[in-house]
């Protein structure tokens, strides 16, 4: 049997040495288990942007993975801790809604609130649960514990709110900007199999057309397309639609149909 | 027989290539050791932060375990490059004081200078004692070299001056910043065992009370609280302690017990 | 047999997940690989510097390594996506000449251009062929496809053009800045095998001995010496020679022997 492997993502940044904290713990206890650093730079307590992260990997891991997320701004307070199993990997996260786009998406969903008693090691910090509560968990699950032993069932994890995306009788969709990466691409919440005849975008004052790649458009130009998640981007080629466009999560984002609403409110324009 | 592990904790950055050399020559050395990254973000020959960072791990992962650490300004002078065994775990570093946080704690303590000579390899450049010294030393030693193998004993490793820490008669206690971390807690030399009554800290022109979590404030407000690595950390619920009360390594801090004092010096209080 | 080796180093970041789900892929299709990450750090779309990096590291792995590199800017255009063996390891990346300092140096080298017909998984995206193109492609050459199995040979790679270093006929070297590195040493392309009684550096207004290590000189002077490159590097001890110098990639260097133009031109003055 190939080792199980464990991914991590964190907001703990490295040099202080917490992530190799947890990773050194989880070696201790389950030495077989392969660690993989998703991420440690999430930034600070950005519980929307280590969900947004972990909906882009986790159903691409093998089945079996343990996916462990520590973006904890409320350690210390009585939120809980859990361990889920959802469509086949594991996961162990605080309950504040960074488990949100995995939710959204997964089928067989079984979650529990992890009883600190259940794990190995002493008594938790009020500060670390990455170290003293996250870590043993996980490394009990990858070397084979089975959910129902870390705790009690729960049907109610907190879930972020999700953007809203609507689409009018016109056909016109709004939705919002859900993400900027480090491209500075805006990344929304407008389905790319909504789209249908809308050929260009609206954010603020700016409109860029929609197209399907980057060789669409000239270097520093504005497009619209649809990226790797799925949803409608707007990005710019060899450049940052975010600092360009002055824009960030949150922002209005507007799919429409302008040839039809032109041949429609211009006297002399057609479809090209 | 499970893969032996190993650390690597330096302030190389990613980019440069530099941190994916040492793990090339140590893979091509001993290609069974699993490499786990502990950071390579130690701002540039921080050699305090690289020994404070190693403190808050060395001891969580399993024996056997090597820790490298290269934090190394000195690289091209005479220091001394050294392999250790220190309470199981295996070290190699340059002679730095780089382990002092090991070195304060660590109960069985095995020190060699290593000598170039029991290296694999060709000779080694003036620059990068990283991917020449280091990384064939903790190579050879993570496929079963003994200490005694890589050089000769020494006693007398670089260690830093520990911070000073003292109880007053009247039993205040006053320590100092050690470190700011990434959320901008400042942890202090304070040990947790020492507070006996004292109910706030002082930190400047600024006093906090001492509590046991952060659900103990209120969101943007100080605390102080013992932390995860046991010593007093001063901290901002949902903020940074460092950037509100403009702190910062060295800042001097003072545990008191102002209930006692209040009782003695102010007239008509009493302790609440 | 010890598993495989596999490096990644993309200009992704960690905070999208984009680099997670890279590593998520390679485990689904290849389980048993190892995976390190070289860097995500890689400036965004700067291909130089990407080249740079690899050119440190790829040649001290083992043989069989695959490197992964994805430096991008043209994802979604017509370039085509390499895979290649070169001098035992095997590389997969854009052809965009991010392997131009492997080519340099390399012996034996085939590459093949990879037909996506040839990967398992769904229709690649227009916006992640890390995810879609170059990980499904490094995961099969990591469980044992042959180079063949990914596309048909082609002899024409992009390649990076070299930065040009020559000496002139009375033995001063001219050269340039090639990589700034995170400590701000100014690495050129001057070999330090070309070096024969040249004894100073010149870069812009600023002229600096050419010494052996950093231990030549006082901490804050600056030094030019053969780095761990084996070219000339401009070094301030403990201190950013980029930015004390204000110099960046592209500035020019030269390297003399001012002794013996010294005592052609000034009248009194002997080698020292």
């Amino acid at each position: 049997m190939s080792a199980r492997r464990l991914t991590l993502l964190t907001d703990f940044g490295t040099t202080d040495g917490y992530a190799a904290a947890v990773k050194g713990v989880i070696a201790s206890i389950c030495s077989t288990v392969r660690i993989d650093d998703a991420s440690h730079e999430i930034p600070r307590g950005d519980v929307a942007a280590g969900a947004w992260a972990l909906g882009g990997y986790w159903h691409l891991y093998p089945r079996d993975t343990i996916h462990v997320v520590v973006v904890d701004p409320g350690v210390g307070t009585a939120r809980r801790a859990l361990a889920a199993e959802m469509d086949g990997r594991l996961f162990v996260a605080p309950d504040n809604g960074v488990l949100s786009r995995v939710l959204d998406v997964a089928g067989a969903v079984r979650i529990v609130a992890i009883d600190p008693g259940s794990l190995p090691g002493d008594v938790a910090s009020n500060t670390f649960h990455g170290r003293d509560i996250f870590a043993p968990a996980a490394a009990r699950l990858a070397c084979g514990a089975l959910l129902g032993e870390l705790g009690s069932a729960i049907t109610d994890p907190v879930r972020l709110a999700a953007a809203r995306v609507v689409r009018s009788e016109e056909g016109e969709i709004a939705g919002e900007v859900v993400h900027v990466d480090r491209y500075g691409n805006l990344v929304t919440n407008i389905p790319g199999a909504w789209l249908d005849g809308h050929d260009s975008a609206r954010l603020g004052l700016h409109t860029m057309p929609i197209g399907r790649t980057y060789s669409d458009i000239a270097s520093g130009d504005v497009l619209a397309l649809v990226g790797s998640r799925g949803t409608l981007e707007v990005s710019v080629r060899d450049g940052d639609a975010a600092a360009l466009l002055q824009a960030n999560r949150g922002a209005a984002v507007y799919a429409v149909r302008s040839r039809l609403s032109g041949s429609a409110t211009g006297p002399g324009r057609r479809p090209a």
